[in-house]
């Protein structure tokens, strides 16, 4: 059995310092740590200092999203077997979509995977899927699916249960308070949340999504600065099945 | 202190089936309770029979949302004071989208409002609710904001802190796990949830959505048939504000 | 050298009746005639009647596009070699996407593909295109690229300029005056129009579609009264470019 | 009578360098002339330079769109009475979004407005077009309609039939055949066109276009050097009404 801690998107500064500041103290908790980190570089893509400050932290695998290419220095970090972009991304794209780790002495993969309905059109994360799932040799696979639409998420969910560990979803930054086992034994929870600025829009400080929302001119959205809150789930794996899944949250103290 | 419930988007047979069950044992535990009933005709808009099987559970205010013109017999609804669709279609529009009702002595206005981040382009909800908070003796306000991203919701959260009792969103049909009081004492939280089958796509069998997502040709989508939950939201308003707010969720038993 | 005519989107009877009383007319003047046929039953899909006037007409290759499902007669014609469907619907879609055709002792493949911009998530068009020009035999090859932008039309000519004969586009409904010759030899013209009521909101009677830009609320869309118009392209390909490219277009007197 | 000369959307310096070559010398053919200068500034929004270089040119009247806001030098122009920026955009936005001009004795009244199909949710252009018609004095008014879809723009066409001069679109960067008087003896054409770079797409050389459709990762986009195309429509307007409308079409020589 492999307890695994899987943390929501890292979002800037603030997301950095709760995960730093709370992760190594329980850390001995966990067998795994993954953390979708991209919004790690001042909301914007994974840097070089973000990715460094992750895993000394214990942050075990990285995966991405549609900021994947927000910041430059991710292409030094994208052939990191533990640095993950959705495996949807079309042939000749940079890095990877998944990768096996060896987690006291069982196999467990890690999948990053984007969803389209409201977002880019990437290949096809229903068939990429399909085709991943018939190597063999990938022990208990989670997915990390960044997607916008609850029914994307809830069918890819369905789709894969009782063929994957687990499928958690990431990129709405608000955590969702339905984590369960599917019928055939498949971990489940809509959104992991974002690990960033609890008094936010989604990381942003309100002033400039709400300038946006109003004028409909460009407005400058800056890293809200607020308490941070990480938002995460752990799930105890087991052949390929999850046992037990719950959310995991940590607020920073006023 | 108005003690509310306010009910997520209330799915087909399954839903008012949970709604109808339970919501008359726990009835007088609360003052006022509100309910999205977009959904509740067979997952399609309102109806007749639907309407009455609310109102006779225990029901005080349906709200709407992007479903509200998904079967006809709705038209015979929207005069009704208790009735409400989004309030940010154009002029012109039947139906209307708020209502103050006397609550032990006090007032409390319930509005809907619809979002246009991947929805259709009504007016702007932003603008709509600065032109209505422009009115005297609405009391308390209770704002049911229908809308796919979280950071509009997020947005319309800030925007209107401290100047409503309550923003809680609906429309993905996955409850969110973010329920609080904002700075300036408006109680928020994303999303109420659905109430509907807990095995499902946001309500529908997960056969039809999968299939859609992997063919992409037309497929028949059928309520799904599980034990369904029932979602909601729990609050305390006073003086348009929010003293409490908790997430409420019912299952039906195995 | 084949002188082939292609015709757009015939929508509806007015499509139906502009087509089958002009094009026997002149159909000797052509050696090959495509007409995309996406709308020609009552505005969505291709049904038998429709199907069989066309043939009868001088029609020799039907291309389709988004509406291709909305008339379920249509299975009853995706195994004709003469009709196609969008060459990116995934794997195990109903129909084929595209047809070789022997032409005066020469081959011409036409295909149909759909762009992804503003449309639904197909597999990717040009990946496709790439894919289906590794194939030898096909002669000179015609793309009927049905899709909403400019941008990926532009792109997908200038993506298989001197590779193709021809590209396209369709599924605007109104025809673009920038018939050329792309650097490479491959005929363009980014939407051919369609062959329908010429006063119309894209074929519907303005009445409809008005109603729902004002009120957003279900408004009915019928087929527009009006004399019809026939709008097509006219090319001269030979060795798998364009010599010659110019409109066509045929508008029935008062 | 006031004969119109509309040119479709300037892009870059190819667009620029086309327009200021050409117009002086035909500038007396026209009483007045009208620019969508969205995208003079290097592919975005409106510059000193390019304005300065299109007034003295002979424009008499810069309409913009989406791109409005894309170079900060506009809002140095955004007062002057010849530069409008779309009319529905919300209150407490910077400029406006109509002029009245007086031509040869008669008032011309210039609105540019955005659509909302597959664009940002501005307010509906469709209400705010009946809301300025009630002013008097507009004399005759000439819209530039920047919008993606071709229903909406067709549907305003009839929308304002017989209460405008003419309806011209722009935004798409193609220029469509159909220019026409509609029944009630408004000018329409779907789009007018862009003035810029013949070979690319929408003005853009296609290497980036093309490598953003393949890989779907960010890809540099640099202004096409190719030789360049004035696409515009000519009017003849009078007491409100279109007599006559054609396309203008000017390309250099190789
Ligand atoms: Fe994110
Ligand atoms: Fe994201
Ligand atoms: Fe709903
Ligand atoms: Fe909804
Ligand atoms: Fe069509
Ligand atoms: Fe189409
Ligand atoms: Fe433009
Ligand atoms: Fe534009």
């Amino acid at each position: 059995m492999i307890r695994l801690l899987f943390i929501g998107d890292v979002y800037g500064k603030p997301g950095r310092r709760v995960l730093t500041a709370h992760l190594p103290g329980v850390r001995d908790q966990f067998d795994f740590v993954i953390a979708n980190a991209e919004n790690a570089a001042g909301g914007f893509g994974l840097n070089t200092e973000s990715a460094k400050a992750l895993f000394k932290a214990g942050v075990d695998c990285i995966t991405l999203g549609n900021h994947t290419w927000g910041n430059r220095e991710v292409f030094a970090w994208l052939d990191d077997e533990r640095v993950l972009r959705p495996i949807n991304y079309p042939l000749g794209t940079a890095g990877k979509g998944f990768s096996t780790f060896e987690v006291k002495g069982e196999r467990l993969t890690v999948v990053n995977a984007m969803g389209r309905v409201f977002m880019e059109a990437l290949d096809d994360p229903f068939a990429v899927m399909n085709t991943l799932l018939e190597r063999e040799d990938l022990g208990s696979i989670f997915l990390d699916f960044h997607a916008e639409a609850t029914s994307e998420k809830a069918a890819m969910g369905y789709f894969l249960d009782g063929r994957v560990a687990a499928v958690v979803g990431t990129h709405t930054h608000i955590a969702t308070a339905d984590a369960r086992i599917l019928p055939k034994g498949t971990g489940y929870q809509t959104d992991a949340g974002m690990t960033g600025p609890l008094e936010s829009v989604i990381g942003a400080d309100p002033e400039g999504p709400i300038g946006r929302f109003l004028l409909r001119t460009p407005h400058r959205y800056v890293v809200a600065e607020s308490r941070a809150q990480l938002n995460g789930v752990v799930l105890e794996v087991e052949n390929n099945r999850t046992l037990r899944i719950a959310r995991y949250e940590y607020t920073e103290p006023h």
